[in-house]
């Protein structure tokens, strides 16, 4: 039952690896850091540049409908995220749109001044977060363990700013429960979903939480440094000003009139000329999700990494490393961490050898599970691996201490 | 001396036409909308996609200098603005850029309130600074007609925010003198070089302007939403606390620092993760000027418009369209200009021809003389078809009324 190749024989989204281009002998379990190169991607962006681009030249705007990109694929996203036709738009990082949301969350609540956090979150949150109320000249940033969240919720809270599945250690949040506890403290809930989105299905709609952004090169795979996206709960978007007011955030941006006036609903919170070779990449990425009942993913996520789990501890004698995620598959996004004193160097082992994961410091090696290309043997293989490395110390040799890793 | 073939037998820039993909029986007299296919960006995105990213995947961000790219850039365009290595960075959209620069501006200039700007600047520039007034709860947008703005200086100025080159007229400021009655009324200079660069040469730096920003898709050829760059004066840029603090403008993005500690220099007004495919296009779409004599430049610039301009009013009658654009080339950019009441018609049939230009409300025809790949032959054929359609009638059809321009 737990046997690799029976695993794979029996997954629905077996067929889907082959949408993907993987180098040889690479297994890839850095999925949730940069997502590999679908092979329509590359065949789309070939199209986009020589023929859309070289041809149509600036009548390519309408002719291929380069102007409705954002919202077109934020509506291709939103099926992901449990999100309503037309909450959800695609544009500027992920840190952009949290500052955007942020602001607007800190409108919501003029008669409070705490953004709260988890002291965790991935930094750029944070630093955002940090500028916002620099610039503003008002809030102060409440950062607290990540157990301790909810406790830290009280009366001057104006947001809560949370991570749905922790960057390290791969700690899941529930996001309606979550969402419930801010609400009853009379917050505004604002979601980072880069660790969740097309790892595992989320329903934003019916957590009823205000705002949420996530990331487009991770698990959605949108090639590096993809347009990011935002949501906004659909009865707020028509009475946000945006802080960031940008042309292609007006309500007619070619009329070119002289002040701002919002475009109707989410689509306000777009800022300038979207990038249209970056967002015809994550669109020819999400098609792959075209073909993807959002169950099997969920259930693929967590079978790949309990089979992690079993097969490293399984190999690897007690001691020597510790699991550092939830063992609760309930409780864990679609990546597992486990905690080593020579971790880095573990890492550069396994990624010599072919086997890609990355390092947090100060002892974290990070797996991450794409359910759309990963099989259960690679999985297997992977933990075979790690568990060969440290029992030959083959990590122990100069090249794996160098750091220069950046990702 | 006028004679077109002349003209370009003599060209020193005559060679690079062949570096750009232009479609068959096309005159685009639209690159500062945005600028044709250079063909080594065809080749570098692939190469792009298929190797870096397909191939490095998460390994290309150091591999492949991923990382670097925001500076590297800002670099090769720092050299077609005058600007010192280290001065310029690419990044985000203009209007992001607009809005951290003008936030920089405000915090340098903190007992003055206002932003002064032309009432016609092209909008996203107003509309961002009112964005960024109504969010920080600081400061007035005034806004006075172009020719008004130097008398509109005075102790209340915090900031003037003007465009070199008007987006429908194509008017030019010069910069240094601009900037020097800027200065002199002690408010801080930040120019918008959308329609400048790559069009001629700048020098920001004897300008001593503050601040800068400019688009990457128009002049520069890097791309539909291509990314658009900032620049910061040299001895200001250790100085600034940057309102978008993403973790791409920390020291260091790689150790996940709780707390944002702003990157030495420009870097600092980095945000979010580089959208690498973008970039890679702009990149290829650098290395044609790498080739570039910026005096050439200039001089074709001008020379070029100088030719459409004595075409069309040799070959139409005075009084059926007027010059909207400076006739002194030293107070024009790279862009003609002129009024005619059906001028959308006219437009709309240049294109049917194959004639590209586009047009703005009211009722200008505007036309973009890009020197790297237009040849003089070209300028005086559109010429030459402008004078029969408007002569014969020919833009008084039907087909050529309806208004589904998005430019």
């Amino acid at each position: 039952m737990s046997d690799p190749a029976a695993l794979d024989a029996a997954d629905p989204l077996a067929g889907l690896r082959d949408a993907f281009h993987l180098p040889e002998g690479v297994i890839y379990l850095d999925g949730n850091s940069l997502g590999p190169l679908p092979k329509r991607a590359a065949a789309t962006l070939r199209d986009v540049v020589e023929r859309e681009w070289g041809e149509s030249l600036i009548r390519g705007w309408t002719a291929h409908g380069w102007v409705d990109l954002p919202e077109r694929l934020g509506d291709r996203i939103g099926r992901l995220i449990g999100a309503a036709p037309g909450a959800t738009v695609v544009c500027d990082s992920t840190s952009v749109n949290v500052f955007k949301l942020l602001a607007a969350a800190m409108r919501l609540r003029p008669g409070r001044d705490v953004i709260l956090s988890d002291e965790g979150n991935f930094p750029t949150d944070l630093y955002i977060a940090e500028g916002l109320i620099e610039l503003i000249g008002r809030g102060r940033l409440r950062r607290v363990p990540r157990e301790s969240v909810l406790e830290a919720l009280d009366a001057e809270v104006a947001v809560a700013l949370l991570t749905q599945v922790d960057y390290r250690s791969g700690a899941k949040l529930d996001l309606a429960a979550t969402t419930a506890r801010v609400h009853a403290a009379g917050a505004v809930m604002l979601w980072d979903l880069a660790h969740s989105t097309g790892a595992f299905p989320v329903d934003l709609a019916e957590s009823g939480a205000e705002f949420a952004v996530g990331c487009g090169y991770k698990y959605l795979n949108g090639g590096p440094g993809a347009p990011a996206f935002l949501y906004v709960r659909p009865d707020l978007a028509d009475g946000l000003r945006p802080a960031l007011s940008g042309w292609f955030g007006h309500a007619a941006p070619f009329a070119f009139d002289p002040s701002f006036r919002p475009a109707p609903g989410v689509g306000r919170l777009r800022v300038g000329t979207p990038p249209i070779l970056s967002m015809r990449a994550l669109d020819a990425a999400l098609d792959v999700f075209d073909m993807v009942d959002l169950a099997d993913l969920a259930a693929k996520s967590r079978a790949l990494s309990e089979l992690f789990i079993a097969e490293v501890e399984r190999r690897v004698p007690p001691g020597e490393i510790a699991l550092a995620s939830p063992r609760d598959p309930a409780q864990r996004g679609s990546q597992v961490s486990f905690r080593c004193p020579h971790g880095y160097a573990v890492v550069q082992a396994l990624i010599a050898e072919g086997v890609i994961g990355d390092f947090r410091a100060p002892d974290l090696m990070r797996f991450g599970f794409a359910p759309l290309y990963l099989r259960f043997a690679d999985v297997a293989d992977a933990a075979f691996r790690l568990a060969e490395i440290l029992h030959e110390r083959r990590w122990d040799r100069p090249e794996h201490h160098i750091r220069a890793s950046v990702t």
